[in-house]
């Protein structure tokens, strides 16, 4: 097993400790499957084989839940938990050590062309059910709570809770 | 193609910027396929063949992760965008022109019997995760925020937010 | 039909009118196959065999779109409506007669260890999209409102609606 795949289980089994061991990891984490379907369809999306691409994307959609857009550009360690319900946008952008639970949307609000998704930084946690949506960015370690929706950009070291999200550093809300 | 068929991938490609071709849409739409199983369904369950339009629709939800009931009542051009989590009731109606995001519950609360599940006009756009419950009516060319829970009418030109959802005519809040 | 079975399905149809006959539950309710296999799943995991829970449970998150960890307690006739997005996760307990919506999580905040997810007790009926996080408790006969929040225990006989979850008891708020 090479150095980084190696780090994907630690990392997981860091952060679920329902996660037991890495077997159990490779054949039952739909979360870990659908990105690794993802980076192979990326893959034929760069060379510009797009209909391999959304045909893998498609299948994995149907079969695991999770819906990933092959021209998305997802860093590493992206943990996705559980994982139904997940939708990431086509311009969506995603750094390293994110962790998404089910029902996340990096999506758009229909207000934009061109680049329309969130730029989601590195080690931010996203949790159940909250809709990201418009070309916004989420900064580093930033958390997300459950069933928020976030219209805005959130500072790094943040947290952003409510419909629509409240952002709070340190404790304190942000003022606009 | 005849052109109400054409109509549907240009209304969709007017939707959804990350829709290039008609090629794309037929294949790789799963809102797109859901909506053409249910057209089948409700064929067979208005002739009363009622468990061959339940059947179709078991699997389409299993394999599209969109849940139409074959009774509900569906316009013309309903584009229903990525879809995972879609729940669609026995007596919703949906008018002409309708866009759904994923997550969208049009269903009950329990309280009623007969018509239970709302009335969607033209032109509506419900956000992602929304739930609209209860036999309401959400008027013509209104919008449903992302995550929002309505549970009241929603008048015609309005948006609603939140949880539970306030409603907006021209940016003031309605009053009840 | 032994005893309990009827009950199962009587429990179905008094709780979801467009249940109309035995037949269609046993056929095409998903949150039906889904807590059936999960039996199924669960005494494989007390007996120790553990990947064949996990593989069973995999595969009915695949197909039925419902994820329920194969730990997990269940009381008799829980009833999952519609289900697709349901997570419930390795500790969590529920009593009997319970009603879960579609796109419920009894899941963890990821403060925890050991005893980390809810109990419900008997009788709770919990909305489409709620997310209850943590070691907490809903009490008999409360009910959670669509795409709440909720993260505190909620008493018996209770309503928590919103994002965090406002908890009443007979109309009013509880003070904490």
């Amino acid at each position: 097993m090479n150095p980084s795949r190696k780090s994907l289980f630690q990392s997981i089994k860091e952060r679920d400790p329902a996660a037991k061991s890495n077997l159990q990891i490779i054949l039952f984490y739909p979360g870990v499957h659908a990105v690794f379907w993802y980076r192979i369809a990326h893959f034929f999306y760069k060379i510009k084989l797009k209909f391999i691409a959304y045909f893998i994307m498609y299948w994995v959609r149907s079969i695991l839940n999770i819906e990933i857009h092959p021209a998305a550009k997802i860093g590493k360690r992206l943990f996705i938990d559980h994982g139904t319900g997940v939708v990431i946008g086509e311009t969506a952008e995603i750094g390293d050590d994110v962790l998404i639970y089910h029902g996340v949307t990096l999506g758009g609000t229909g207000k934009h062309q061109g680049k329309r998704h969130p730029t989601v930084k590195d080690n931010v946690v996203i949790g159940a059910g909250a809709k990201v949506l418009g070309p916004i960015t989420i900064g580093e370690n930033s958390k997300i709570g459950a069933n928020a929706v976030v219209l805005t950009d959130v500072p790094p070291n943040s947290t952003a809770v409510g419909v629509p999200a409240v952002i709070k550093e340190n404790g304190k809300p942000v003022s606009k």
